[in-house]
Order: structure tokens, then C-alpha cells, then sequence
């Protein structure tokens, strides 16, 4: 869910960055600029978010993270929160701490290097340099790939009882002259997002995101401001559309948009170069349906998702 | 125009404490928490903010400070702005320099005293010192009186040119035989709006209130829990209402509304003590005639103004 859109101003329409990423019960917020708390409540609610993920440390993606976290301890939060980020966060949030006060819950604040990543479960979230005008993160987040399907169908009319049997197919074994990889199915990719942050183009980041189902790429400017983008390391829309097509990409979704533009041209501009584009608001969201369900579908608000075909 | 209607934790429809006073070419926005400039944004612009007064120090209250003024950096604003605020707000600001770095535009953060006040052309604004958990102002804005009107037809009628003797008359010289107070009517009062900040029910803050045309005084509670109100230094709904009563002013605006309260049980309450009470949503605005053309009438967001009788 697209909780923030904008660029490092806000405008009526579009708040600062901050990106909801739900998965199961894991919430994971990336990015958190001022007036975050306020768009998670005006449109999921922030009661369970998981982790916090900075990409980097301009004022615009971490200024809502104190208000929040003394929100968080009004509303006697217990389980523990973790931010991650790039070096500094740590310096940040210990400056911060006058705002916020004493948490009521723990708080972990984890300094990444770039290519170091964290593990949620079977979710993986790994952190690359991007190239800003400071040390800037993407972020990649992986599922781990998922074994294939089970035919219990086959295998019962292959002569193996329903019942432990199923159970040690599909762990591996051979059961009853059966093979596994005869009734099981090829693994399947998990699924790929990739968050650019603020960055130029970057090469790391589209060799990252490659195959990736999502990639959401700032466009903070259009074709009329390369060289503004170029001097402030930004990215304007259709080098972000060049980006997800060297990624070979499902869908590309752009955000970090100036105030001064609309967002239509900046789409149109990008789907010259990459069809599958699209441009949030806020709280738009994607659904990313398992890899063999069907290509990513972004839901605007207030519309009922489409049917699958 | 009520920019946040919140207590200390924002919701879907109530952003933190933000109140915006317009009166000719000045805008004065009384107190500044998380989130402001878009509430701003997203009704009347910030374009034009002419001063910024604090009531205390507590973070809901003024951390939409930092990204309100990189905001107005980024825009290039060359105005000066002035904050003002109890003592400590020179530190708080100073401590927060990292966030909002180097301005364009000459800042001016005043420590006030209780009891000192600060004059803007015809407007004079004061800080009293309430009943909250830290030191805490409330606001008191009075305007100048207003001379009498001039009759000119009167003055004519008595054997006065128009013209440069008109002018003596209204400074105050007898001219032709015919005294001031024969054409001029009596001095009519300036406009007053009280502010209350956060705060228990304060005699020091009624008495200053006294006759205001509008009173906004904070209600984070109901009857429900007086007896938090009273731990925390809050006021309830129907305390509110006392004190407006007791001052005799035209009209109470309730605000920093508690989370838990929808509203209008809080209205009632208070209705039931004082019945000229409001309880503004964000954007929300009280718009206050000059003291002989009417009472203060409230004006909800997307409904023009009722034709005045």
C-alpha cells in the first residue's frame, strides 16, 4: 500500500514517502516521512507493523518515525519494533529520543551495510546501494522459493496410500516405488518487490530487481527536468521506465513525485519506454498474486479489486 | 480555521494541534504538531504564514515544526518568520537545526514570558500561563479598539465642508463649532479569540477569556473520565463549557478531541453548561464580524456560509 507519494514536499494530494508492505501477518513499512502514522490511520490502521526499513536519511523519509513510535507507546504497544537503515540511523534515532521519550516496548534500531539483508520467516530483505547524494538503499525483499505442487491425486492412483505416506513424499523420500519429483511439481519463485529510494539510475538496482514482480522506482521529475534529476540525484520517470525494462519487471510503479506535477504525464512519459506503468496515489495498492496466479494488479482506492480472468 | 482537532495521537479524521488565524493580510498559526503543513496544504496553502506561537513543549504540539520550515526552505521563502513560544522552545528549535538544517529566510524564536504579549499592527497577542503537566500558555488575541463612525452627513448638516475638516473632526478637533463626539459614535471593542492550549480548568485562563468572541479550549475528555483529565491536566467537555460560561463569551470551540470520542457526545456535555458551543472538525472554520455586525458563526467544511440575517 502506497502510503506516501510524494516527493520531499507534500502536497494536497500526495503525502511524504512511506510504503506498506503486507504479507501474511508481517507489515513492513519502508520509508516513514513526516505525517505517516496519520496516512496508515486514515487508511489500514498501524497496530501491527512488524519492521521499518529507512532507505536513507533525508529528513523527508525518516521525520515521521519519533511521532510515531510516541504513538506507539500511548497506545502501550508491546512487542518489540525494529528499524533498519543505512549507517547514521542509529545517531538519528539516539537524537530523536527527546521527542519520543521512553518506549513502553523494545526498540531495535539495526544498521545495515549494503548487501546485508534480514530475515522475516520465509521473506528475505536485502539492502543495495543505490546512488543518491548520500549513501542511499534500495531494497530487495525475496520469498523464498515454494516447493511444488503435490498431485495427490497421481500419487493415489500411483498406489501410495493418502495418509504419512503423502507426508514423506513430499518431505522427499521415494515411498512405495514412487518418487517424489513423479507426483510433486517444479519449485516455484517466491515473490520479488524492489524499492529503489531516491537514486539516479542505477545499475546496481536493475541487475537487483531483475525478474522482480514489483519494482517501485522513484520519478521524482519528467523528461522536462534531466538535468535537475541528473544534478539532485533523482530519476525522472522514463529513466525509471528504462530501469524496470533492463529488469525485465512484471509491473513498474512510480512514486517520489514532485509537487509540480499532475502524474499523468510522468506515467504516459514512462510507459513510452515500459507499458506496465503505473503511478499511485496514496493508498493505491498492488496485489502480487503467487507467482503462478497471474501478473501483479494495482487496486485504486475506493474501487473493488478486478476479477481475475 | 481549525487545521487539527486531535489530542496527542492523530486519527483518520482529526490531525495534531494546529489552529490557523486569519485577520487581514496576517496569518497566525497557533501550535504546530506532526503533520501540519499538509493539513495546511490540503485546505488554505501555507504560503503566507506571518508567526507561529507554541502553547508548551509537548511533541504533538510542535513537531510539525522542522519539516514546516525545510518545506519553506525548499520553496524559498524570503520572509522572515517568527516563533514563539514558553522557555525552552529556543532549545527545542536549536535541537532540531539537524532536521531542518540552514534556512533561506531569517528565523526569530521568542521566548515569551506569562503575562508578555507581542504586538502585529493592530493586533496584540498574550500568553497567560494554564493548568497543564509543564509549563503551558494559553493565547489571548485582542485587536485594537476601533474608532467610532464617522456620521459625515451629520457633519455636513452642522456646517462642516467636506474635506480636509472632516479629517480634524475624526482626529479629535473641534472644527466650525462642532466636537468629535457630536459626529463620531462610541469606540467600538476589538475582536478577541482565546486559545487555551492544553489545560485543566484554569481561573487565570477565564478571566483572561472574558467577553472573548470565541473561546477554542481544548476537551480531551468527557465526564466519563474526569478523573483522568485531572491526572493528565486536561479538561473534560462539560469543564470546557464552564469556563466559557463563566467568561460570557460568544462562542466555545472545543478541540484536541481524544481519540476515543467520535464528538458529539462531547458537544452535548458541553451544551448542556453552554449552549453557544461548537465542535469543529479539521478545516473547520469560525469566521468572527466586527463586534457590531453580528455573532461569531461556525463554517463547516464544504458548506458556504449561511446568509447573515
Amino acid at each position: 500500500m502506497f502510503a506516501g507519494t510524494a516527493g520531499s514536499v507534500p502536497s494536497a494530494r500526495r503525502g511524504l514517502p512511506a510504503l506498506l508492505v503486507r504479507r501474511g501477518a508481517e507489515r513492513i513499512l519502508i520509508d516513514c516521512g513526516e505525517g505517516t502514522q496519520r496516512q496508515l490511520l486514515r487508511s489500514v490502521g498501524l497496530s501491527d507493523l512488524t519492521d521499518i526499513f529507512i532507505t536513507h536519511l533525508h529528513v523527508d523519509h525518516w521525520l515521521g518515525l519519533p511521532g510515531l513510535l510516541q504513538t506507539f507507546n500511548l497506545r502501550d504497544r508491546d512487542r518489540p519494533l525494529a528499524i533498519h537503515g543505512p549507517p547514521g540511523i542509529a545517531e538519528v534515532m539516539r537524537s530523536m529520543k527527546r521527542v519520543y521519550g521512553k518506549l513502553c516496548f523494545e526498540l531495535d534500531v539495526v544498521e545495515l551495510e549494503a548487501g546485508e539483508s534480514v530475515r522475516r520467516d520465509t521473506l528475505e530483505i536485502g539492502a543495495v546501494n543505490v546512488r543518491h547524494r548520500v549513501l542511499a538503499f534500495g531494497y530487495v525483499l525475496v520469498e523464498d522459493p515454494r516447493p511444488g505442487r503435490f498431485d495427490a491425486e497421481l500419487a493415489a492412483s500411483l498406489g501410495v496410500a493418502p495418509g504419512p505416506d503423502f507426508g514423506r513424499l513430499q518431505r522427499g523420500e521415494t515411498v512405495a516405488g514412487v518418487r517424489p519429483e513423479q507426483v510433486i511439481g517444479v519449485e516455484r519463485d517466491g515473490r520479488k518487490v524492489v524499492v529503489s529510494g531516491d537514486t539516479a539510475p542505477c545499475e546496481t538496482l536493475a541487475i537487483a530487481a531483475h525478474g522482480a514482480d514489483l519494482l517501485v522506482h522513484e520519478a521524482t521529475f519528467g523528461e522536462d527536468e534531466r538535468d535537475r534529476a541528473r544534478l539532485t540525484g533523482h530519476s525522472t520517470a522514463a529513466q525509471a521506465a528504462q530501469i524496470a525494462a533492463d529488469a525485465e519487471v512484471k509491473m513498474l510503479a512510480l512514486t517520489h513525485i514532485s509537487a509540480r506535477y499532475g502524474g499523468s504525464e510522468l506515467r504516459e512519459e514512462a510507459r513510452e519506454v515500459f507499458a506496465a506503468t503505473e503511478l499511485p496515489r496514496d493508498f493505491d495498492t498492488v496485489d502480487i498474486p503467487l507467482a503462478d496466479r497471474g501478473a501483479p494488479t494495482m487496486i485504486r482506492v475506493g474501487e473493488p479489486p478486478k476479477p481475475q480472468g
